[in-house]
């Protein structure tokens, strides 16, 4: 029985990913506890701070496998935490009290949080899978739809003619920046730590830096320059780099919304049977994904601030700000998982519809050109004058429904110097395309 | 597996609690679904508007039992709702085609926002119920400590005494107006719906309202005045009075965490073996209640801010804004009952320690007592005087750490009015409570 | 020189008013201490606390002229709170020494909360004066629109006809619910604070009860039932109101910005010269009101969370917590101020075009109606069959392009039943309002 | 007459800082529009694309001295935005209708977006100076205190020794990590615009892309690699890393108030005459500006949240979301800059009291040091039971209040291994400190 919606058996296809919902199962964060212990027991061998026979007893049994998970549930609700608990069960599997040298010179929290670290590298590294395929899938329409032309909106008003390559390519560029702050965010957040009960590893009073040293470059970790049972700005980081990505997940789900009006028609999400259409509305094809998108990262944008909350910790081990990490940062994960999946949906079998986006430009009767033609015609009557004739044609055209090119090519003071023909040019909008694929190909140039 | 901290095997006893998770659960999500289709279906027979032989036949099917969960997921998946899912179910249940009379002139909308407000109604119980229990101990704890002294901090400076009961009668005003909250907000979230396709109940050609108002009746619900589809404030007030709850609960774990300081040592939540203790530190009481209540609330809070956003709904049925209650509705309830669990534990096992509070006061020599000594002088020597003369002493007896009656009690100005005794119960603390117990009996009063 | 927006002088009239500004402004927090710390002397004066002398010496310089602004600034800055620096001033503007007995057994936060209790009456009666009045904006629209047919719009695609009156009513219902929730809010958040450094009350041995209470009646405020320097639900609650009330404005310009789309058109804010209009695109009607309320709402709700956290209070005067009520109530009332400002404009000078309106239900050449038509066949034909029927002409309608009209009208399972005239009658959206109507005047009949 | 609390003439030295409020006033935000509309000018006179007459024109009329600010604040009520009003003005104060070639090509949103980033980087600057500023006064204390014992606490209980230097030195790391932040986001936000009405640079026919470079190149700022109106990641991330900031500040905030509490007496935030004292407690010593940090920052973080909504832009300009961040930009640095300035004023003038400190590690009668008498004991008489001898003997020193060493130096097991010197120097927290001092050096190393 799953109370959360990305636990629910019938949602959590929607609002999560298995994989991701997998990185913060039960089963793996104490498999990554029971890794870290592994870990600690194999560098403390190796340094001669255990005995040897006791590592290799302790390894033996560091498996998830030989956890009882029943029993951990029950250990952990009495004492609160369940690393105690994990500890005491393999401590139990070894043979001949060699389980005393378990968890040597740890705490709680060296362990809790190392194995957090673990299971967002883990997070993280799905997140860059999808933020590179969503890319792949945002360079290609880029690339195919370099130059079709579709109506640019500003203020959800018609304005001048962009390309659908242009669009995308503008979400594109915020991907990759967004896989560089991944990057960069990495090199401060994958540390381990291990620092004792207040950070100062006293409980070891040899080998105390070696054993750290040796145990993050045992689970490929950063080693940490001073404890941070406290100082939480990376995991805070961790959250403000997801509440990001999804604001670019949540600006592709706007468009592709709006582009999906009945009244626009522009472009589609993919159709599954039965899957966004009605039972008794055959017009409608609802933009599913999208709003999922929309939903998820809207909580996961108050999730980043809920972990900058959880920075204002405490002295050497946090009153209550460490837990808001604990139900944040699987929700995040999930969430932002869930809509990194439904975009890469929707960007991989996107349906574009180029005639339509003609059709739009063409909406208006011309005046989304009315900027060209002013710019044109300025080149033989002067700029000024040029903007202020066009502009009061524009509203003609508006106020009596006739196109603009019809009032253009028959107003005396145009035709002297320009014909229908030339006025038709100056209104193709596949001439007032700008720099759009240009554009397009800077973008695409930072991806190789 | 699950992945959120409220539904994880581990953690889901203190993050929320069974009763809430039950209440949030697919199960008794589509058990209210079927609740509705049933109503539905009896209502319908009743005015004549399907037959009653397939009202009859409907409701024969209309149990959770009957319903296949792991086909309705398959079926969620692929249309993105379950609502149809549940109506096919039960319609195939039927005999002789009768199911086709099942979510008669209904839209998916009408049916999810009905379920939910029907589980809006058992979480408000459960929260309120909580509550109820929350000021009975809070009343309890104020009644007996009505005037059992402590000293009052302001900018966490020790001030003047106050008493422990009247800091629990604080925290109960503020209870007892959030169960007036919720009173209000139910009579204005616990309304039905059902609207048709956008609101207008057009898919009911006869017996449109008779069916709304029939269908609330049957539900003990109320009657909407129009659709609410795309409005919804009452939703985002049940998030917001969930933050405020919220807060108060917060509060109260922030006195507990700092009265608990070793350094202060006042109150002790409840002790439980193993739990909240250290196994190297025996020294350690660790306030784990109050830390698992600062986590749930900082969270809530920004749920509340999220089901604002929710409000935000396009036309006649959102797209995305919708889906932001889905996540979050089970969410901040959970983590709110986890809250209110904890502090309920807190409050009916708290341990109060009357002697450190008293020990607490004295810790300053005298010193939070100045203000008293000032007003008692005052009458002999004028109140400015007074101020000055005590204000002077009490920084002489913070330089030379002598106490501050030794001082009054030889100081020429002084013993001509009051002597070593007088100036003893000025500085009596159980002499300066002020108005501490007429406030508790103030607040008490209201619970009758 | 401002730096806030709210502020500015450039763009003041954009996100604030000028009354709600007044409000907040240093000229009228620092008139409402002085008018606390009068109506504290008169009271006073009359209960024999104080030398009625000293009492009338007092009231006749409590006035905010009488207060030299600059100084206090130096004195804030150095003390950290006015409100010792007005106390100051007016002892000093006071003869004979009669101005000791200013502030008698206060505190600061006792005068700065109910100075904030005093600028929270005024600033909800702004915002309730706005609501009231963007109610009866709203209720014109529904009654004059009560019919007039308009596409309802599910997941932005075009679903089946409503009436605008019908959508505007939806949003006035939400709005009546505001004021009602503004009601039962003033009850609780209306009540005054004198309580002194504690909340005991200690600081006046006799006539401690009695003075809060005269001092409460005598500014119009409710009797706290015990004090509330750090039990802040009913401040966060105002900001819980705030948020909502923004939810449902937020939720008027998204659809006024919907509607107001280039492929749409239906509404458009009132013109004014200038504004919202381009330079170089004649065509684009920019829905400036929109923008400035969806900017201000968002900023809000997330004002609304800020405030939850400042419930977590500690002890008896607060260490932070307070001071955020200090910076979000201002920034919060202003901006909502502005949003309402702006959408009672939008409401009160829109431009409504039920033309465009019916031309967009014509947009799916009848697809929209397709409903209806099923409901008008099930009679002849039965309800199964007519779906199906009608489901597959609809198909056939959009993959072909021809209207429905004509491929039900020359169908031959439908021509024995319905002619070409009956079956332009199911397909007129006038003949499937449901109950539009009937909910407007529903929701009207709430506002006598 | 201002409203908010960042321009109150009582409050603006508190919440804010000159200098930033000088970044976002209008004088500044307008003097950046003109700076950019004269860059502009020089590079399209230098590139030939209008006349360098008209450039040199131009340019002598682009300072802020000539703006006439009232009748800007006239024309933005009118139109919606300042910069066809600046471009007005401009335009009619230049000779011969030169002016005609300001803003060649430009639409408003280049123009604004580029000032703010020219407002960002001097803001930017001024909060990197302050971290910078309080990196060394942080380095200086944890120089000085590297090994000043204290006591380390644990969910608010003391636990084990640490050293004020290694508290100080955590902190520390992130401000170093902040800076590093700080750094890439440069990289990142320090980006100009120019790409016209829907970001395609369409309104030049020529010489587009040379003077988006040269625009950028003469403004300092790097060349975006496509538009961004509406793909808002860099301006979201600004607020981010602002919320991170925060974050830092508050943990340090929390630890101050906390070490100022009377019970505990360990830090003061520097004393200045009147302020933080109280007038009749004079025991009392307010952590002023640790409060005003606190609550600055729960605000910034909750605007951090904002910036992530405005990233949910429409189309090529977006209708709404741009203005969340005209709200949010100058607030949140605004507030930033007060806790930053509070900080390191803190930080500057703290008062260590380190005999407090040895106080309170001696509070427990040596309880604190348990962890380090088992752990020497363990060598003589095994771990484990070293580990239940010395916890039962906690318990009982604890019980009976009686201090520990007593009972271990009378403890036959004990006694025969160690004497009371050995139990002496055992209990003596400086020699249990850990890598307290290293994991300082290894901060400090990171300053060079």
């Amino acid at each position: 029985m799953a109370a959360s919606i990305i636990d629910s058996q019938i949602f959590q296809g929607i609002f999560g990913t298995e994989a991701m919902r997998q990185v913060w199962s039960d089963e793996n964060r104490t498999a990554q506890y029971v890794a870290v212990e592994r870990a600690l027991a194999i560098v403390q061998g190796r340094l001669g701070l255990i005995p040897q026979e006791a590592a290799d007893e302790i390894v033996s049994h560091c498996e998830i496998g030989q956890i009882d998970m029943a029993r951990l549930r029950e250990q952990t609700e009495r004492i609160g935490y369940p690393i105690l608990g994990v500890v005491t069960q393999i401590n139990q599997l070894c043979r001949d009290g060699l389980g005393e040298y378990v968890h040597w010179g740890a705490t709680t929290q060296d362990i809790t949080d190392t194995a957090t670290v673990l299971q967002i590298r883990q997070a993280l590294q799905l997140v860059d899978d999808e933020l590179a395929a969503i890319a792949q899938a945002m360079a290609q329409l880029a690339r195919e739809h370099r130059l079709t032309p579709m109506i640019g909106r500003s203020n959800l008003q018609q304005a001048i003619p962009v390309t659908f390559g242009y669009k995308i390519a503008g979400l594109l560029s915020a991907v990759l920046r967004h896989r560089e702050r991944l990057a960069q965010l990495r090199e401060r957040v994958l540390v381990g730590e291990f620092a004792g009960a207040a950070g100062t590893l006293a409980s070891l009073q040899t080998g105390a830096m070696e054993t750290q040293a040796a145990l993050c470059a045992e689970l490929g970790l950063g080693q940490p320059v001073i404890a941070w049972h406290t100082i939480r700005d990376n995991i805070a980081e961790v959250g403000a780099v997801l509440g990001l990505i999804g604001g670019t997940l949540g600006k592709l789900s706007m468009d592709v919304k709006l582009m999906m009006q009945t009244e626009v028609g522009e472009v589609y999400e993919p159709y599954h049977h039965g899957r966004g259409s009605s039972s008794t509305m055959p017009q409608k094809r609802n933009p599913i994904s999208s709003c999922y998108i929309h939903a998820a990262i809207s909580v996961v944008r108050q999730h980043a601030a809920a972990l900058m909350d959880a920075m204002v910790a405490d002295h050497e081990r946090s009153t209550g700000p460490w837990e808001i990490e604990w139900i944040v940062l699987p929700e995040a994960f999930c969430l932002l998982a869930g809509a990194l999946r439904q975009s890469r949906a929707v960007l991989e079998g996107l349906e574009v519809d180029p005639v339509a986006m003609r059709r739009n430009i063409d909406l208006t009767g011309g005046l989304v050109m009315s900027e060209a033609v002013m710019m044109g015609l300025g080149h033989h009557i002067g700029r000024e004058h040029a903007h202020d004739l066009v502009y009061d044609l524009c509203r003609e055209s508006l106020a009596r429904r006739v196109p603009l090119l019809d009032l253009l090519a028959s107003h005396p003071e145009i035709t002297p110097h320009v014909d229908r023909a030339g006025l038709e040019q100056m209104l193709d909008p596949a001439n007032y395309l700008g720099q759009s694929g240009l554009m397009v190909d800077r973008v695409l140039a930072q991806m190789a």
